[in-house]
């Protein structure tokens, strides 16, 4: 068994977090229903806090900080949604968060950060110089590092998503998540087959950025060589915990074009009048695309997050 | 008094149209709040089917038609929303819709209305031409017009949406609304001032198309030189019914620049995640500009309506 966290866990996150993020709408849309031959129900976390599902993890792990390591504040690394959750989420607390972002980090991910009060820390757009830059400020501060993925605490403030989903959706057939270093896919995962063990989850992947999907059919952490993909949000890789998860919890991983997340984005924006990021869109393409044997079923598609620079749309 | 329909009638127009439309949530914002200085409530019209609130008059008006009437189908001139409105409720009585729509109007426009089953008759972009085509196929067609505004049961209808805000929100100080022809805001001054005659009925206007503040100046109706606004929704002008009922009902007008506009959706699509069209950004912009006494206030905003073209947003 993996060490993840326990459907007891995640219903502990989700009692502790409530009073600090938003219980987001379910919402559904007859004309993508259309499309894929399904019925379909959008959990909404582009309306959640901070614009994106990261706001639960970030606030479950740093509400169990003692008030000794609390006083030495967080430390976290990201250029985006994580980032801004965990500033705020500190901030509720009131205490100090330091964040490393890549020095290419867009304009309007930094300001958001800095509004809820992080203090940033720049370094350059490397895997190891993010990792090396973080060590180094846990080692400065003293701060807790809260890993974006890689953390049971996070993961399961992540599950309390699908727990919200299945109260409101109790039968659920297929439930569609994004992937990226995991911590969504797997909460969710734990969650989804814990209250109902007939759903069948199905991670969702940039075909550009699909590690996750090569992972699981070699049975090892597979990297991606490079993530050229719009969905800024699934550059990442799978950890050890999250892969022992979703080895153990998910059905399938689909992997979806740049074209087709680009389509994916635009019906909701059109149809559904909601902003959602690239990200998000990865888990609607299936659906829409009918890549998922859903037709006739009841299939959640978890829409992580709503963080865009309306500067730079690609449509 | 104007010959407006009354409370009762839109608490009719509620129970007739609420198996064809949705009850569309009322959303709040913390940060847009912040701007105000006020608690705002958005009635998320937006989110209504066909994108925006003309489902609700449109319905309204449709099937109070007797079967004799109905038999012959409807008629109506529009370019945008309403054309779509009346196709979807013919649609659903299963009657025939006659659009006349100007040649310019945009093609995702036409696309919905044929998407419902509309039958569009194209003409010269001028109001007469388009009164004129609509006279031409009421007598050819026999069907009855369902004019945009200038009809009781429209308004009654539109005035629904008020009624289901004050529901959710019952102790409203302020309401914003956007103004054109004066059927949404007719509609809903007369149901919000008679649910709570306390609050205080605001309609928001572009400067460029400012005849509904200039009239109620003057005490007659003043027409639209030009029309040269964004907010494309929002180019028509009062007619005698909606003016009388404007001049009871209303207590003052705004007027918002074509940088307010802009500025006012940009801020909604990127702190509330949600697909505004120009026109309903029109009352938004007087409330986060502090420019209606709201301070402090419980201040209810219409959105209403989502429909935009993607390829040619403003930012």
């Amino acid at each position: 068994m993996s060490a993840g966290p326990s459907l007891d866990d995640i219903r502990v996150a989700a009692r502790r977090i409530a009073p600090f993020i938003h219980r987001t709408p379910v919402m559904t849309c007859a004309s993508l229903d259309a499309l894929a031959g399904a019925k379909l129900y959008f959990k909404c976390e582009n309306l959640q806090k901070t614009g994106s599902f990261k706001i639960r993890g970030a606030t479950n792990a740093i509400l169990q900080l003692s008030a000794a390591e609390a006083a030495r504040g967080v430390v976290t690394l990201s250029s985006g949604n994580h980032a801004a959750a965990v500033a705020r989420a500190a901030a509720a607390r009131g205490i100090a968060a330091h964040i490393v972002m890549p020095k290419n980090a867009p304009a309007v991910k930094c300001r958001a950060v800095e509004g809820y009060g992080g203090v940033i820390t720049f370094c350059e757009p490397t895997f190891e110089a993010r990792e090396a830059a973080s060590r180094r400020l846990v080692e400065e501060t003293g701060g807790v590092l809260v890993h974006p993925y890689n953390d049971r605490r996070v993961i399961a403030g992540q599950g309390t998503a699908a727990l919200e989903l299945l109260e409101d959706v109790p039968e659920l057939d297929v439930l569609l998540v994004p992937v990226s270093g995991g911590g969504l896919l797997s909460g969710n995962a734990i969650a989804a087959t814990s209250v109902r063990p007939s759903v069948r989850v199905v991670g969702c992947e940039p075909a550009n950025a699909d590690d996750a999907c090569r992972s699981l059919k070699s049975g090892h952490i597979e990297k991606n060589a490079t993530a050229d993909t719009i969905a800024d949000g699934l550059r990442a890789q799978l950890c050890d915990l999250t892969f022992g998860i979703l080895r153990e919890r998910v059905d399938e991983i689909v992997r979806v074009s740049e074209q087709e997340i680009v389509e994916a984005m635009r019906l909701v924006w059109e149809r559904m009048k909601l902003v959602i990021e690239p990200s998000a869109a990865v888990a609607v393409a299936p659906a829409v695309g009918r890549a998922v044997r859903g037709e006739g079923k009841r299939v959640g598609v978890l829409l992580s997050g709503g963080n865009v620079d309306l500067s730079a749309l690609p449509f």
